[in-house]
């Protein structure tokens, strides 16, 4: 029974999430039972989803509740097993949350998934090869559909979703243009990610600079968009859509904090016939093998080099979230443990 | 070469629609070529649609040209014909304008369609039988796609396209309900419509209010929105809407003077996983036959009792599509020139 380090959520933000609304707590892992398995965390997974859980608030998911473990994926190592199908060494992801050991009951479907770490670091079966990744691959594949020579815009372009997007869609043959922050990310979307264009949204902090922007890197219009951040961008790139575009709308970051994130213009919708479709991929579960096939490939094969902000040990998680919710990562965020 | 009485829009509005932007013209009609027939207008059709193709700015139909026969639906009788395929008397739907007669091509597919009065009046080809009709099937059966027992919302229920979309959803085993505007249309709503019930918008002239009558009248939340007017009572239908629920977007009526009309709260269509497509019914006339068929037959056994209102006279067209905008009309607005 190893001692464990264990984050809670101690309180609810009012507006701005704060380090305060965290706390730390040592406890111990209670003993296995039969069909259960005890891992120890090698990361965990820091996602802007998480900042939706943290309010009381209508929210797709669950709220997070009070005094226990934030919840999150992880990956992790098998270090005792009462499972037959999990053996002491097995490399395993699940949702462990922000602790450094989870007991898992091992018999429940998808609760854990061994992975295969000779092609793909553990660490990318939290992002590309995992939620992040099949994210993109849905609202891309199945949401946006594009046709060889769409033009696809997505936000949050240098992110764990955004990258993975960006392979994905080059594969399908389309013009993939980012909007990231600031001149580093921006050049890491074009040059190491691939994509065609990045917009730095720090120099067009207007709908109507976004738009002129969107206009000059798309010149034949936007046939699909990705939304994980909502607000004015959202607007630009309305604007800009085609007919018979489709957004997939998967975040509004911009939102979490309660601020109101008003839609200038909907009848955009009509005028240009979009379909606009949110969605939770963890709903979407029969996609994941394909998904994840398809993405292993192109992390195995070096088409999608993804980038990782690693915070170090459980009690920077809090910290390195509140970052994350202001963009201060760059690339997938994650905590390292081990 | 009779006479031919004509409305040309004069020019555009800035704001509200007024009468000074249209005029009356008298000319001629000329002699038929091969292929075209001479049609006598016996009622033109009145739609909001027509009021964004009075601007010039960016919409989805081409602008109506200033100075030329203001377009939309006609219903009529075939006075003259040079085309084997039409004979003098054949009762024809077209899209001839605002005049007495039309010189119709005929052999232009779609331009003509002969239409069999028997057991349907000649101007139902223009509402529930016609354009709107068929508006009021797509948005229910392809976008919304009800199961029998989901809750179907939407608004100007006392229209054209209200009637019919309620007839075709008490058919698949909805809960319909209405939203329109006075006592006198809620009533002829519920009780000559059979909608399950209508709320009075302006008893509710905000989001707040209007999202508590919805859920009064909306128990189990909303699965699908047919939305025709936009602003605030979208707000309200948002924040009612069940998990994965649908929402036909088919005009804005209340942006069409340019007014800003914005979303308050698109985060809901995240929360809530929403589908939200904007159309155009004439863009999808693969769907005509089939919609067309099961709404005639629903007025023909008097499933579907369309309202009409009907001016008189080419000279009142101006007057009465401007009422129209306002809601002035009760059922399908109509003008009468035979």
């Amino acid at each position: 029974m190893p001692a464990n380090k264990q984050i809670h959520l101690a309180s609810r933000p009012e507006g701005e999430a704060q380090l305060s609304n965290f706390k730390l707590v040592t406890g111990e892992t209670p003993p296995l039972a039969d069909g259960q398995v005890l891992v120890r965390h090698h990361y965990m997974s820091l996602d802007p989803y998480m900042r939706g859980r943290m309010n009381e608030s209508k929210s797709y998911a669950q709220p997070q509740p009070l005094d226990q473990v934030f919840q999150g994926g992880t990956v992790g190592e098998v270090v005792e097993s009462k499972n037959e199908k999990y053996a002491v060494g097995d490399k395993v992801v699940g949702f462990g949350g922000w602790q450094e050991y989870s007991v898992v009951d091992a018999t429940q479907p998808g609760a854990l998934r061994k992975v295969d770490t000779t092609h793909v670091p553990l660490s990318h079966y939290l992002g590309a090869v995992g939620m992040p990744g099949v994210t993109a691959w849905y609202g891309l594949v199945k949401i946006i559909a594009p046709k060889e020579g769409d033009t696809v815009v997505i936000t949050a372009a240098s992110g764990a979703v955004g990258s993975a997007f960006g392979a994905l869609a080059k594969a399908r043959g389309c013009r993939v243009v980012g909007i990231a922050g600031g001149p580093d990310k921006c050049k890491y979307v074009t040059d190491e990610l691939g994509f065609d264009a990045c917009i730095d949204y720090r120099q067009h902090p207007d709908a109507k600079s976004m738009s002129a922007a969107l206009k000059e890197a798309c010149p034949k219009g936007i046939d699909g968009y990705f939304e994980n951040v909502g607000g004015y961008i959202f607007d630009a790139v309305l604007s800009r859509m085609n007919a018979f575009g489709r957004v997939a709308l998967c975040g509004m970051i911009a939102g979490y904090d309660g601020q109101p994130l008003p839609l200038a213009n909907p009848s955009l919708i009509l005028i240009s016939r979009l379909k606009i479709e949110g969605f939770i991929v963890s709903e979407h579960m029969e996609v994941w093998p394909e998904a994840l096939k398809e993405l292993g490939t192109l992390v195995a094969t070096g088409k999608l080099k993804p980038r990782e902000s690693i915070a170090q040990g459980l009690e920077a998680a809090p910290e390195a979230f509140l970052g994350l919710l202001k963009g201060k990562n760059f690339g997938k965020q994650l905590v390292k443990l081990v």
